[in-house]
């Protein structure tokens, strides 16, 4: 007997590249937080009342894999819109820099904080996330850039996964930025993450994955290789910040490194593209961050789609770039500003997101033996998700086969 | 003795252009649902415990005046999710309306609908609105355009105010469409709407003002200024969807007319922003459509700026090119699609919201004698609303003096 089952429901599953999987007049069967069946209705292997401990009615809604947001940086200090506001009204960012601003001022507040006080405004950043139906959230570290703040950091995002209704996948970005006390020497610094912060915070178990940020403005190819071997000392699954403001051809490094993600990508070369499709390394795009910078050259997304590539989105939840807390309206950026569909925005946020995080055998899709996770949404059809912008149609959220929201 | 005294609460008063008007460790009296006393907490004629009936503490939050959408399409039938997907998936926009898309799809779900179902699915839509601390919205007709689904648009306009904490301004909008009754006899139309469906309207008591939309692919300005002249037989001010997508002269034939506001303005010529100027007509901006329609040229900001025309804010809600339900991410859009700043996106829905409603002289600023209508905001500084997409920091809703979220 299953411990709960849903019916009067339709549903997305998600388990098809480039479809919904729709199953109209549907029915699930959970077991120990476990997707036990699914399909249409009509073939349950018998009678409702006698299949399953509880039997929820859904009342004609959807149903659709509970969302991932892959890339976010919701553990920080203070906000910068302030720095917002100057932006407005013409002060250039060299000079918001000059004055301290940008992410040193994140840094410098991230430094500060406590514990608490971070995982306080983390978790009031999450919640709209999980009004939304996101059961699993990535953070990063990359905001303290010393040893004590960045093992802080990843501190908080374990502990944000005892507070909330959410799994959290920690990821190191110690390579996010040089911090001031290694100005000049990017290398010195990058000696200091392989040898002291990567292996401090892998040794109390705070890493999940390890990323960087390959940029001009920051890292070269050449020290995320030196990061990337330090971490598979570790046998950890490495992504990258790559080709979002140029191409350095991160892209491919990461390919190489059979990276689990890319991430960004607006200035993807054709080579990178293939490079990725041969890896197997999944697209992460962030159109909140395209949007807020006004950016107008935008991810190559018809090479990706036709090159296999799996593509995925996220919020990259940031207080400079993407101070962003909504996954639905960034699935709707995903279609209006990058061209996606629905589908894909769909999938973007599911199947693709949960692989992007290395959990594509048990998450982002409805399918027997997959997580229990799953939101149910008022809405006719599943276009709806991503068409609108400030309006959240989700009724209750299940995890690991218990309702969350409504009960 | 006040009904009411708020008290530990910081202020952006609105009431002066192009300043938040800050009073920081502020206080608000409120008596017969208007603002009786406000200023610097320091400044109270009176011991806080003698002043008045109920003391409220804010916790140092912040306070702005009520948020006022002056521009929605909020009652209509159907949804256009499927639509989004079609052109997402490269069906062109002339296909779609071939095919019976566009406009004409929600004139159609919109006249076989039920007031009741109008009224239900209008709700919905506006609950997020409410939640975001918006305590007036215009609402418009235009998606019935024959008599009986005209007045059944505006008679659920008027039913909203009923049923949910807002003020409601109803709009005319007969002018919207040709209707396929009329097709390729637009001067027959206009007829029709200025002989028949507005004085139904107006005989009901269902019309606050009156709006065209005056475009090439809609009405001329010389079809406009006749649905003008009728307005003023009623004497009710008149308003226009102009400039858009061309330049029609729309905004000075608004302008000359006094309109309240004219609205989207993308291709506003120095003619036409010099006219508003000296009619003190307002420039409603639209960015969710802007942004849903991938449009490339913004409104002239500068100009308007310069200029001293108000520039209001609106969400202009609608099923085809703004299905957006949310006015904090609409001032967000106003700032990084506009280049607006976060003081002028402020002002944009409330001080001059008003003045687009005709309600400058009760709302859209706290000053004595105004409505107390006004939200709490868990924030540190004010340029916060405008910088974040997908996060409500909304504490409490307070109307006419009450409190309507939390108490
Ligand atoms: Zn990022
Ligand atoms: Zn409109």
């Amino acid at each position: 007997m299953w411990d709960a089952l849903w019916i009067d429901i339709d549903i997305a599953t998600c388990a098809t590249p480039g479809a919904y999987g729709r199953i109209e007049d549907a029915a699930i069967g959970v077991k120990d937080g476990r997707i036990a069946w699914i399909g249409p209705r009509g073939e349950l292997p018998g009678p409702v009342e006698k299949l399953a401990a509880v039997l929820h009615q859904g009342e004609q809604n959807w149903v659709t894999p509970a969302l991932i947001d892959c890339h976010t940086h919701l553990v920080y200090g203070g906000q910068r819109a302030g720095e917002f506001e100057k932006r407005l009204s013409g002060v250039s960012y060299a000079d918001i820099s000059r004055a301290g601003g940008g992410i040193r001022a994140t840094v410098a507040s991230t430094r500060a904080a406590s514990e608490a006080e971070l995982l306080r405004s983390a978790l009031r950043r999450l919640a709209p996330l999980i009004a939304e139906g996101v059961t699993v959230v990535e953070i990063k570290s990359g905001y303290g850039l010393d040893l004590d703040t960045e093992l802080k950091m990843l501190r908080v995002a374990r502990a944000i996964e005892r507070e909330a209704p959410v799994e959290v996948i920690t990821t190191f970005l110690g390579a996010h930025a040089v911090p001031p006390e290694f100005e000049g020497d990017a290398d010195g610094y990058i000696d200091f993450v392989c040898d002291e912060v990567l292996p401090g915070a892998v040794e109390q178990g705070l890493v999940d994955q390890v990323d960087a940020f390959c940029e001009t403005i920051a890292f070269s190819p050449e020290q995320v290789e030196r990061v990337y071997e330090a971490a598979k000392l570790f046998n950890l699954p490495v992504k990258l910040h790559a080709e979002q403001l140029s191409d350095t051809g991160g892209a491919e490094l990461a390919a190489a490194y059979g990276a689990l993600s890319a991430d960004h990508l607006e200035y993807l070369s054709p080579a990178g593209v293939r490079a990725m499709a041969g890896a197997g390394t999944v697209a992460v795009l962030l159109p909140g961050a395209f949007y807020m910078l006004g950016e107008t050259q935008a991810p190559p997304v018809a090479r990706l789609r036709d090159a296999g590539v799996p593509i995925a989105l996220a919020t990259d939840s940031n207080p400079g770039s993407s101070p962003v807390t909504s996954l639905l309206t960034t699935m709707n950026m995903g279609c209006v500003l990058f061209g996606l569909t629905p589908v894909e925005a769909l999938a973007g946020v599911t199947r693709n997101a949960a692989r992007a995080l290395g959990l594509g055998d048990r998450r982002g899709t409805l399918e027997v033996g997959k997580a229990a996770d799953f939101v149910i949404w008022d809405i006719e059809e599943p276009a709806e998700l991503a068409y609108r912008v400030g309006f959240n149609p989700c009724v209750d959220v299940i995890r690991a086969g218990v309702p969350t929201l409504v009960g």
